[in-house]
This record gives C-alpha cells, sequence and structure tokens, in this order.
C-alpha cells in the first residue's frame, strides 16, 4: 500500500500540523510511507503537491495530494470510516469539533508562536497563551477527551502542540502543569495511546530546535 | 420555524462572513430569522452565544448556537441534505473545496483587507490582491461554478468577496473585470442567482461604508 498508488505523507519532524496527519493515520491503521521534508530546500514532489502554499503536511493519496492539516484529518476519518469515528457523526458535534480546532489553530498556534519567539521574559506572552489554553480547558470540563469517551478531532489537533509545554517552561518559566492541571492530565491521558506516542517527537529534541530558531533570529 | 425553537442568524449587514450562512440558508429553502448585530454594541445574544469570539456570524438552531461562516455552511448541508448538497459526496472533492474556501479565508479576505485599508495609490496591495485571485481564476477553470455544474461551497465561500470588487476600483483602480475576465464572469453568474441577489447589498452601499471607515481610520 506504501508504493506509489498507496498512501504518502511529507512532513517535518518538529510540525505540530503533521503530527495531526500521522495521529489520525495511526488511529485509523493506516499503512503509510512518510517522507521527512527540508524547508531549506523543498522537494520537487512537495512543490508539485501543493503548488499554492507549499506547505507541509501534504497526503497523497493514489497520487492525489490533500493539503492542510485539519481538512487531512477530515479526509483520513471519510476514507476510512472503520471502527474508530474521529468526528462525531452528529451535526452540532461535529460543528463543535470543528470550531474548536480551529481554536487551536487561530488562538493556541498563533500565541503558542509569540510566546516560543518572545523577547525578554515573555511573561505577557505567556499570560495570553495562558488564557486562551484555559478556554480550551473550559471547553474539556470533567470529561476524558474532547471527544468525551472517544479520542477524537479535537484531541488530535490539539495533541501535538501539549509538546511546546516543555519549551514554555524553559523559556519563560511557564508551569503549564499548574496554570490548566486539567488540561495537563488530558495532555498525559494522550500521551499514553499509541498513535501519539509513536508520532511525537522527544520535547527536549524540540525544546533544542526552539533555541537554535531563537539564536539564529537573535532573540535574547 | 422562526421562533425560539427555529432558525435565527446574528449578521452584520456588510460582512461577507454572514453572508456565506444567509446564502447556503437560501439555497436551502430554510426559514430564518435574521437579526442584525451593532458591533459598537454586541447584544446580550451575540456574547452568550459566541462567547469565545463573540463575532458574527452566528446561527442559532434550536436555541443551540454554531459559529465560524465554514462550518455555519457545513452544519447547514448536513442538517438539510435536501435536493441541493453544498458539499460533494467524494471525500477527495470534499477536501479540495474546504482547500478552496479556506484560501479565500486566508488569502483573498487578507489581501482584500489591506486593500480596502491601503494608504496611497496601493499598488502593491493591488498586484498581491490580484495574484490571490489568479490562483482561484485558474482553479475554476473553464467551469459554470467551483462545484461544476453545482453552485457549491466555493462558491458559497468565495461570492460574498465579489462584492468588494467596486470598491476596489474605486480606491485603488483595479479593473478586477481586466485582470480576471473569467472570475468576474462566474461572479456575475453567480449573482443571477435569486439567494446571492437577495443576500449581497448594493456594492455603492459597501463602498460609502469602506470610505467612512478610512475616513475614521485617518487613511488617504
Amino acid at each position: 500500500m506504501a508504493g506509489e498508488k498507496g498512501v504518502k505523507l511529507l512532513g517535518i519532524w518538529y510540525s505540530p500540523f503533521g503530527h495531526r496527519a500521522r495521529i489520525a493515520l495511526e488511529e485509523k491503521g493506516v499503512d503509510y510511507e512518510y517522507i521527512e521534508e527540508d524547508l531549506s530546500s523543498k522537494s520537487e514532489l512537495l512543490l508539485k503537491s501543493n503548488p499554492i502554499q507549499k506547505k507541509v503536511p501534504v497526503l497523497l493519496h493514489n497520487g492525489k495530494p490533500i493539503c492542510e492539516s485539519l481538512i487531512i484529518v477530515q479526509y483520513i476519518d471519510e476514507v476510512w470510516p472503520g471502527k474508530k469515528p474521529i468526528l462525531p457523526s452528529d451535526p452540532y458535534d461535529r460543528a463543535q469539533a470543528l470550531f474548536w480546532s480551529d481554536y487551536v489553530d487561530k488562538k493556541i498556534y498563533e500565541s503558542g508562536m509569540k510566546l516560543l519567539r518572545a523577547v525578554g521574559e515573555g511573561q505577557e506572552e505567556a499570560k495570553e497563551f495562558t488564557e486562551n489554553l484555559k478556554n480550551l480547558e473550559a471547553e474539556l470540563g470533567e470529561r476524558k477527551f474532547f471527544g468525551g469517551e472517544v479520542f477524537g478531532f479535537v484531541d488530535i489537533a490539539m495533541v501535538p502542540f501539549t509538546n511546546w509545554f516543555y519549551s514554555c517552561e524553559a523559556i519563560c518559566g511557564l508551569k503549564v502543569d499548574e496554570a490548566v492541571p486539567k488540561l495537563a492530565a488530558w495532555a498525559n491521558r494522550c500521551r499514553e495511546r499509541e498513535s501519539v506516542a509513536k508520532t511525537l517527537p522527544d520535547p527536549k529534541k524540540v525544546l533544542e530546535s526552539v533555541v537554535d530558531f531563537r539564536k539564529k533570529m537573535g532573540i535574547q
């Protein structure tokens, strides 16, 4: 299945967006070939497959490209419905799952990036990131996963960004475990899943790449 | 149907995002109550229904709020499947429709806003907007609609923004008809549809509000 007519995923090891696609493929038990991209020298395959954005991840299924991580996860859910649905079947619940995943993109990702690139102590950035996490924690409530008993769409959308928590503490002292304990406990539950454990890189390695990036950009 | 337990839509007359929801409801023949919001004094209903973003549009269905325009259009398509599907049923075609609608949000909207707020002649902004429109025109190709013969998801996502074309010409002389003639012809085809014609405001009225906004912001 992993050949020309199978399933390929173009990603970058540290990209949370790529992790979403990988976790979804693992959850569905889809056999796929992972291809690591080099953003400083993008492959012909990437440029041909995503000529508009030239970004990872790109899923190639039978040679046809699908771009944008949340769209890829929806596609995977529709093509391999199987025993583990990722999105709920009820239209209202689906809309809520799409809303909170969009929130992760617009709020968690954006404020997290600001924090990782913060100049100085980053207290303002830490405050904004924490407030956004608190909204997400309130949405989680007392549930096991955002999908209730089921590890679902919002879980997949958010869990890759929990890999940033270690870097947040190292860079500006933000203790995510204390700020959002329920969300931190949820992150740990997610990380026990095989699909997540085998996909997410070591948070220490992520910190190294963040530190490298900050050095290159001259951020102190 | 339009009472407490029916369908209500909170919008602003000039909001392209709200227009998407209205066009989808009209296409499906759903009876709904439209409630005009005042962004300078947001209603309790809006703040209660969309506490996270506090933005329009919000669809209320049986008292339950759905937020984010593209999510609302998907919801409408799922709840009222009827004779006119908005999203294609094939997973790959759905992914493509979602991708191009996301492109409208990220590229057309963003570059269009820059152009409408441009200082001076706005030639750089006009160039960027035109390039984004050209990508969309290439995707349209020779088809009648983005959905082929069917007026679909990308058509609904994009057509409200064609109401800005008149303002673009007035503000920086961008002749959209000449820059992207096929897209301009597509816009005219869309505007002949009842759902679009009864939803979109007069482009001259839109220009007046753009000019007002520019005056208030001191943009020359």
